[in-house]
C-alpha cells in the first residue's frame, strides 16, 4: 500500500486544494476505509467560503463510502477488504451522550460526556473523506458494511443527506395522516419529502424556488408544491389546510426566514423540526409563538450516525422503498474536485449532488 | 336562589370593578359552580393593564373552587351540592385538539378543530369565576369532585398554578437523575420546582430575586438557589454543574431574557420547557442553539385542564406529597376584590398569593 | 321520514335475522345516521355463533357509512343530508379513558372513568348499523364526513378493519427500517401490513395460510410472504432475518399460537403487537419470554376510535397512499344479509369484505 | 501487586466456593477493579442452586465497589487510584442493541448486533466480583466514578437492585398522580416502590408477606401495604382503589402468581412492569387480559447498566432523595462468603442485603 495519498484540504477561506499528505495511521480502536465514492456537502461549501471555521491544513469532506483497508488492532467483527461506510457522525459509543440516545453531542473524553456537535469529526476536528483514504475512529461503532447488490452512488446519501433529512420526519413524529410542510427542497429538504412520506404523512407540501428541485419533491412523495418565488408559502400552506396549518413544519434551509415561516404554519400543538445549520439569530415572534401559549415543540437534529443508523438507511434504499439515484447529477474524478466545488457552490447546471471517485 | 350575583368585571385598561350581574343561565351541557373560593392570576393582572385583550362587561378569573349548584339537562355522572373545581382550561372534550392530546388548544366549533389557546375559556371568552356563581361549559369534561378532607385553600392551585408547573416538568419529560434549572420562583415556578422534584429531578437549581421565593424554592425541593441580583444565573449554573449545563430548563416567568437564559444553560440535546407568558418576540442566539446542531428541544405548554388532570393533581395534595398551604399568603372577601388586585399586581407584602371568598 | 325501519338482529345463537324495529329517538347529543353501506366483522361472526354474548334482539354491526338524517339539538358543527361515518368504537369524549388517550377503554358513567371496551357500543351495549338507521352517540365526538370523492366501498375498511390493522403498526412503533413480521392476513392483518409499510418498516413478512391473502399482503406492501401450510413461519423468520428477528411482530388472528409464534420471533427488546381477539388463555414461555429478562414489551389494542382518527384514516384513502379497494368482495343488500352471514362466516368463495346497502 | 487472589466460584449446583485464581490480565479496553465491597444477588442464589446455569469454575457476583487497580492502554478518561463501580450490566457500548437504546441486549460480536441479556456478562459469562478483583470490560463504556462523600454501603444498590428496581417505574412510564402497585418488597420491589415515588406515583400499594419488609416498603414510600397472608392482594387493590384499578403494576418477584395479580389488578389501558425472573411459563388469562381488548401494556426489563445510568443513580444518593442505607442488614468478609451466601438464600434472620468485603 502506497504511504503518501490525495486529500482535499481547507487552506483559507476561498481555498480548498487537492494536497499530498501521508496515509493515516491505523490506531487500536480505527479503521482505515479506502475511499472509493464521496460528495460534498452543503456544510463544505460553508467551509471553504471560511462561514464555519476548521483548522488548517485538514481534509474535508465527512460522507464516506469505500472498502475497509486496515482494521485496528482491537476492532472485530469486520474484514478488510470489505465494502463500508460510515455517517458523516461518527461517535464514540461510550459517552454520556451516547448512552442518552444523543451521539450526534457526543462528549467522549469530556469530564462530563457531553459536546455540541462532538459528535461530528470526519471533516471537521479530524481529517475527512475528500482523499483516497479516511481513518474511522471507534470503527466498531460506527462502520456499517453495504450490501452486494448496492452501488455506491445508491448508498451515497446515507451518511449524511438521508440521516439528517429522515430525522426531520422522525425527530418531528411524523405520523400517519399527517400534514406536514417542508421548507427548501435541497438534497436534505428532498430527503425530509421522503421521510415524511415513508412516515406516513398524508399532505406534504414542499416548498421550494427551483422548478427542477420542486419537480424532483413529486418524485420524493410531495402532494403540493409551493414555488415561493410566485407565491407567498405561508399563506398558501394556510389556503391549502383550510386554515388549519401543519402538523409538522420542517426546515431544511437554514435562515430565519424559513424557521419563521415553519412556526407560521403550523397549527397548534405542532412540531416545529428544524435540519438547517443558521448563522443568524432566530426569531419567535410573539404572535407566531401564541405568546407561549402554543403547546407548540422545536426540535432541532444533527445528523444521526452510528452503524445502526447506516443499516437501517441502507435498508430504504436496498427495499426499493426510495430511489435517491437520480440525487447524483454530476460525477468528478478526485483529482478534479476544485471544480466539483466550484459548480456546487454555485449551484450551477441544476446540481443536486456531486460523486467524487479518487 | 338569588338572580343576581356580584362578579369582578373588566371595564377598560386598568379597571377591573365589582359589578352586579345576573346569575347565568344553564345551558344542557353547562354547570353552574357556586364559588367558595377563587383567586387572582398573573394574566388577570395582564387582563387589566389591558395587556391581554378582553371583551369589555367579562367577567374575570379562571380558577374556581365552588359547590354544584345546578346541573344542565344532558349532565350526568355529578349531584347538586357537590363540592367541585375545574381546571383553568375548560377543554370541550369533543375537538380534534382534545383526541389528539392537546385539549388546550381546543378548537371546538372551527372547521378543522384547533385554535391556539382555544381551552381557555373562563375570564376570557366567556365570563369567568371572580364571581358568586359561574357557568362551567362542557361540565362533563371538566367538572372533578374535591375529595372531603381538603380544605379549598388546599386545592386552590390546582386549577391553574399546579397544573401549569407541574407540566413544565412533565412536558420537559423530567427523568430520574436530571438536572434542572428553574427560572423565576413565582406562584408558577415555585411550583415547576414542586413537579421537577416529584419527577425524580435530583438537582434543582432554583433562580429568582427575591429571598422569600427563594427560601420558598427551598421548601418546594430546590437543591440551589441562585438570587440573580447577587451573581450572573447564567455563569453560575454552569459552574455548578461542571460546565455540563442541565438537561432541563423550565421558563416561569415570560420574558426574553430569561427565555435566552435557559438555552444558555442547557447541556446539548437538552430541553428548554416554556411556561411563560410572552408579550415580545424571543431570540434564539445561533451561539446558544448551537447553529441548530445541539439536539436541543424547546417545548411550549399552556395549563392542561381536564377533570382526570385535575383528580390527578388534587391527589398530589391529597397524598401529602406536596404542601402548596404556604402559597396562600392572603385572604379577602369578594367585596374587596380591587384592593386584591391593587396588592398582587404591585407584589406587595411578600403576595404569592390570595384567597378570594364571596 | 319512516318510523319502522329494517334492522339485523342477534335473535340466540346462530340467529341473526332482519327484523323490523322503530327508528330510534334522537337524544340532545345523538345522530341518526341513515346507512349507506355497511358491512360485517369477524367480531359479528362470533356474536352469531353465540361466543361473544350479547343481549337478545340487538341490531349487530359498528361499521357505518351513511348521510346524517338528524342531529340532536345540542349537536353542531355538521348538517343534516351530510355524508358521514364514524368508527366502530364511538367514546363519549369526556371520561377519564378519554383524556388520557386512551378513548377505547370509555368509562363515561362509572365511578372512576374507565372500561374495558367501553368504547365499543355499537352493535355491543347499543343498537348498531345493519341496519336502515343508527343512532351515532356522542356525535360531536364521532361523525366524520365523508369527502366528496371518495365512494362508500372505498371507506368502508375506516371505521374498523383500517383503524384496527394500522393500530398494530402504531402502537408497536414501527420506525423506518424496521423488520416486522405480520401473523395472519384476514382483513385487519392486511391493514396491519399496510400499515407497517406506511410507517416506514424496510422488511415485512406475513403470514397466512391462503394464497389469495397472500398474494393480496404483497399488494399491500409485504416484502416476503409466508404460507403457514407449507414451511413454519417462526423458523423461516429467523432464517430470512439471519437469526435476528423482527423488531416489532403483529398479531392479528386471535389464537394463542400466533400470539406465541409472535414471541418466539422477536429480536431480544421487540415489540409484540397484539390486534387478535382471544378466547383462550396465552401463554408466555418462559424460554421465548426471555425468563423476564428479555426487555420485551407486549401491547394488546382495541380499534381507536372518535372523528379525528376517522379523519386522518380517511386522508390516507384520499391521498391514495393505499387502495383498499380490492377488500370489498362481495356485495349484499341488507335484505339479503343473513345470505352475507353465511358467505363471510364460513370464509367461503375467497371472501375478505362484504359491502351491505340497505 | 498479588498476582493470585481470592474468588467465590460455582463449582457445582449447590457448592460456590473460595477459591485461589490468577488475578485477571488487562486488555486494552479493559479495566482491573479492586473490589472493596460487593453483594449476593437472588440470581446468584439461583446459581448456587443450579436453576440458572454458569461455567463450572466462574467467578460469580455483578455488583461491584472499588477502586482502579489498572487500566487498559486504550481507555482514557479514568486514573488507577479512583473509586469507582459497575452496573451489573456492562454493555460494550457499540452493539446495534446498544444504539437503540436497550444495552442490556448487547449483541457485541453477533452477525447483527443483539442477544438477549447479552449484556449481563459479569459472573454470568466471564468472571464476576466476588472476589479481590474483578475485570470490567469495556471500561469506558462502564466505569462510574463514586462520589467522595458517599460510603461503598451507600452505593452499593446501584449496580442491580436500584437500576432494576427503579427501571420497573421508569420502563413502566409512572407518571404524576398515578396509583401503582409493586408486588413483593424484595430489595428490588423496594427500590422499585422508591422509584415508583421518585417518578410522581401518589398512590403505591406495596404487596409481601414478611412484616419487616412491608415495614421497610412504608419508610420507601408505599401508602398502603398489603400482607398476602392476611388478605386477597388483588381483591384488595380493587377495593381500595373503588374498583378502578391501579395504572401500573410491578412484578418484583418472578413467580407466575404474582404476574398474573399484577394483569388483574391493572385499570383497562394499564402497564405491568415485569422485573422477576420466571423459572416457569407465564400465563394471561383472557378474562384479565379482556381478550386483548383492554389495551395492556407488559413491559419487561432487564437491569439498565453503563457509567451515565450509574451516575444517574449515584445522584439519587448524594441528593438524599431515598435513603437505602437500611438495606444493608448482615456484612461479611470475602473469606466467609459461603456463610453469607447460606445466610442470604435462606432469607434468615430479616436480611435484605449483605455486604461482602475482602
Amino acid at each position: 500500500m502506497a504511504t503518501m495519498m490525495k486529500a482535499a484540504v481547507f487552506v483559507e477561506p476561498g481555498r480548498i486544494e487537492l494536497r499530498e499528505k501521508p496515509v493515516p495511521e491505523v490506531g487500536p480502536l480505527d479503521a482505515l476505509l479506502r475511499i472509493t465514492t464521496t460528495t460534498i456537502c452543503g456544510t463544505d461549501v460553508h467551509i471553504l467560503k471560511g462561514e464555519y471555521p476548521v483548522a488548517g491544513g485538514l481534509t474535508v469532506g465527512h460522507e464516506p463510502v469505500g472498502v475497509i483497508e486496515r482494521l485496528g488492532a482491537a476492532v472485530s467483527g469486520f474484514r478488510e477488504g470489505q465494502r463500508a461506510l460510515t455517517g458523516a457522525i461518527t461517535p464514540s459509543g461510550h459517552s454520556a451522550a451516547c448512552q442518552c440516545g444523543r451521539a450526534a453531542q457526543d462528549g467522549a473524553g469530556t469530564a462530563h460526556g457531553w459536546k455540541a456537535m462532538g459528535g461530528w469529526r470526519l471533516g471537521n476536528t479530524i481529517d475527512g473523506c475528500q482523499a483516497e483514504y479516511v481513518l474511522i475512529p471507534d470503527a466498531m461503532n460506527n462502520l456499517a458494511p453495504v450490501p452486494d447488490g448496492l452501488t455506491d452512488e445508491q448508498v451515497l446519501m446515507c451518511p449524511d443527506i438521508m440521516s439528517t433529512g429522515f430525522s426531520g420526519a422522525e425527530r418531528g413524529d411524523v405520523a400517519i395522516g399527517d400534514i406536514v410542510a417542508v421548507f427548501a427542497q435541497g438534497p436534505i429538504g428532498l430527503c425530509a419529502t421522503a421521510g415524511a412520506k415513508l412516515s406516513g404523512a398524508t399532505t406534504i407540501i414542499a416548498v421550494d424556488g427551483v422548478p427542477e428541485r420542486l419537480a424532483m419533491a413529486t418524485r420524493m412523495g410531495a402532494d403540493h408544491v409551493i414555488d415561493y418565488t410566485r407565491s407567498d408559502p405561508v399563506a398558501e400552506i394556510l389556503r391549502l389546510t383550510g386554515g388549519r396549518g401543519v402538523d409538522v413544519a420542517i426546515e431544511a434551509l437554514g435562515t430565519s426566514q424559513t424557521f419563521e415561516s415553519c412556526l407560521r404554519v403550523l397549527r397548534p400543538g405542532g412540531t416545529l423540526s428544524s435540519l438547517g445549520v443558521y448563522s443568524a439569530d432566530l426569531r419567535l415572534p410573539a404572535d407566531a409563538f401564541a405568546a407561549g401559549l402554543g403547546d407548540y415543540r422545536i426540535i432541532s437534529t444533527l445528523c444521526p450516525g452510528g452503524h445502526e443508523r447506516m443499516r437501517r438507511l441502507l435498508s430504504v434504499i436496498e427495499s426499493g422503498r426510495v430511489d435517491f439515484g437520480a440525487m447524483v447529477t454530476h460525477r468528478f474524478k478526485l483529482d478534479d474536485i476544485e471544480a466539483a466545488y466550484d459548480l456546487f457552490a454555485h449551484q450551477r447546471d441544476g446540481v443536486l449532488k456531486v460523486a467524487i471517485t479518487p
